[in-house]
């Protein structure tokens, strides 16, 4: 039998006149899109376009809310927390759900953004609120996490069904962080070295670490980067290793959770 | 048998540290509000806080969306229309309509604020957009318009159920529309005149104008404004006189839409 | 003797993680760079950066204010005017002007964006706000608006040295304004059509319009794109056409404007 | 011999609709005025406004540059610094001081708000970026800073002209930081007992801490706080209570800062 992964991607990140990304391409390969919400990027009308070709190509789609900080793109830490963080990503969340269900469309999943999700992996209060405002929103709604982190684990502790994804391009520590992108190695170079680290880390059944430490961890998602012009050639790459490989490649509702 | 009228205000009209109008003694007297959306006024966390207080009053709740004009509060005429407007609409009201579902509570209409209210009142396109955004989200839900407005009819038009507002303290010309601001007799002063302009207008069934004429419409919710010093002693006086005149003040939702 | 011609355009639009156009690849092309001032487009890092490439090139500098709206980045119409418009000019104007200072360099142009430009082409009172604006900051600074447009005459009748641009690019009409784009026409396709087009207008001494018609006007700046892929081609070879043709390229503060 | 003494005040920080303090009032009584940039507060119509008002008054003007963060009022910590961070200053104050010049006036002084304040008072390298922009900007503007802080320290180190501010109402720790607002005691509650507070730093040539000790400091400037009720008649206390103490009230240009 057919071991299922997911391919996610996040998308819809341009902003009024501004792109970012070849959406198009991305969502002819993804399984699964993680749509920005108007708060790094994306305005109401990115959002309604991307969810729509999404839809068209039976990609599943879900929220990518940020704090609030265009200028930044998200990527800028910000003291936001406990009340005021749970408002902003049900704010965010509910008009991404508005706009699919306004073209007969649900979203499936949630994924912070940028430093929100840096933040969350790390500090358990933040990770418990994001839990609780994809909870308090919609308790079937997935929480797509980074592998063996503080927000995979408290949104399974909150009763949240959870999806632990991990990246194509990047190395880990032995704590099971990112190794910083300023310091060497931190970047897997090159399409079939991207697509080794991945099978590797599936055969494994965990995150490989820099020094080849396993960190186990139910990995079931891999996260494409969207925006620079070597993604597209890397992600299709990687979904015909997978494919290769004996994966299925799935939605993320199509996994299982539990 | 008491005849059923909806007091209606437009309330969490702040933004982050800056409050306008005294919300919670006007939730005490009201029996629907327009919650401000984020784009023309209104943060996550006072939208979360205004659907909390109205909750618990049994004050219905509608959103209030705008163009996104947070410095000119919505007031300014932008040129927006189309599907970037209906996108725009769809995004505010969902977001609305989450934070409430996250307390257990419902959105039940919707109405557009200031400068978009004023145009869609006047040009059938732009009404046509507001109600198909607000029929493409969920279409139960009560388009709150202006009493013999286009977006009234419009709304009616495209099947939403539609509640027709008046104001006690403006004057109409004889084609329905308020006498402008800066025309002299376009305000009427004194609790006591706001009350008499209401019930002569539900006596006569319809806008009674500036020089008698009466145009027939469904009067069924009278808006009383949050914004100012005079407005919670208005509400309140308007409130006892339609008691007094025998009808019963109702919530949005309970009025007959058909 | 060369005839003195100035090559300007629109840079530093991008915003945060945005980019748009193809800026030092322009700038070492253009004469002078009308730089976006963080309404509809560009940050105080982007503009700090963009000046800083065209001080090292020896192009010279204008403001490019605009009404607030990033999302519509700036194209669409506003109802901002009088005190309200003539505060937003001046507080962008000031920012770019401090940008440049803390740079050792100056600002010596201004050049509304978008909606405003357009809108102030037509419309005497709007025009005259922006004369008045630029005037109260700087009387020095050289007003660079569309030939024979209400702008440029109202800037003069203030006192304003004025700079009439026009378009490479784009048809007139007999009332000297741009065709429409939406009209067939309206767009003048191929570098060496642009050129001739060019070439024919400065021969003329005006507008030269669909119909053959010449509307006088003292044509000292070309306005050149820069934010589609042609752009940088059709620039370059407007240059070289230009001098070829016996022009000398300069800055803007290079130009007669009395 | 009268002793000068400075009092100030952080004003112009409504928004839009959004109005925050009594500024008209504390114009009567203070000699300085640090003006909102519209990053945290402010728009350009307030910011013009404001400023007419203080000239008229003959209270002298700064800038009171923020992170860009309105929803939060400047008061959340953000990760921004170096060259961004010196941009987004340069931009703030330069747009105020165009603002001014256009009324003929001119900006004086700089004063940080907020988080940044905050953040720039114990960090070496935020405190250094702060002064490197004003002085790229003007370096003739005085820098207000918090008594016995790091940006009070790398200010005058950068050259610039320093006055050193103290709060009425606030007491301070034995490492000379404001008590934090959670703890007890932190805030001196009565108008007496803040003027009584203020003399008797004063008078002790430095912040006197809760503990008694006294931390030497340049005391030059008090900095009463505007948006709440009572900050009207504090600010009015001090003034008068100061002149009874033998000071002279004066602007912020009139005190020595060698």
């Amino acid at each position: 039998m057919k071991r299922p992964i997911n391919l996610n991607a996040d998308l819809g990140e341009g902003f009024g006149s501004w792109r970012m990304g070849d959406d198009a391409a991305m969502l002819e390969i993804v399984g699964s899109a993680s749509v920005a919400c108007g708060f790094h990027a994306g305005d109401p009308q990115i959002m309604a376009r991307t969810l729509a070709t999404a839809f068209s190509r039976g990609v599943s789609v879900g929220a990518h809310p940020s704090f609030p900080d265009l200028q930044g793109f998200g990527r800028r830490r910000m003291d936001i927390a406990g009340e005021a963080l749970e408002s902003i990503l049900i704010y965010q969340i509910g008009a991404l759900a508005a706009l699919a269900r306004a073209q007969g469309g649900v979203v499936t999943h949630v994924k912070p953004h940028g430093a929100l999700n840096n933040m969350a992996c790390q500090d358990a209060g933040l990770a418990d609120t994001v839990a609780r405002a994809v909870k308090r929103f919609d308790p079937s709604l997935v929480l797509l996490a980074p592998a063996a982190s503080q927000l995979a684990e408290r949104g399974r502790d909150a009763g949240l069904p959870v999806v632990e994804e991990f990246f194509a391009d990047r190395a880990y520590t032995d704590d099971g962080e990112l190794v910083p992108r300023a310091e060497p190695g931190a970047i897997i170079h090159g399409v079939e070295a991207c697509v080794r680290h991945v099978l590797d880390m599936l055969g494994a059944g965990g995150l490989v670490t820099v020094s080849g430490k396993v960190i186990p961890a139910a990995l079931q998602s891999v996260c494409v980067h969207g925006d620079d012009t070597a993604a597209v050639a890397t992600a299709r790459a990687l979904r015909d290793g997978l494919v290769e490989a004996g994966h299925e490649l799935v939605t993320i509702p199509r996994l299982r959770t539990d």
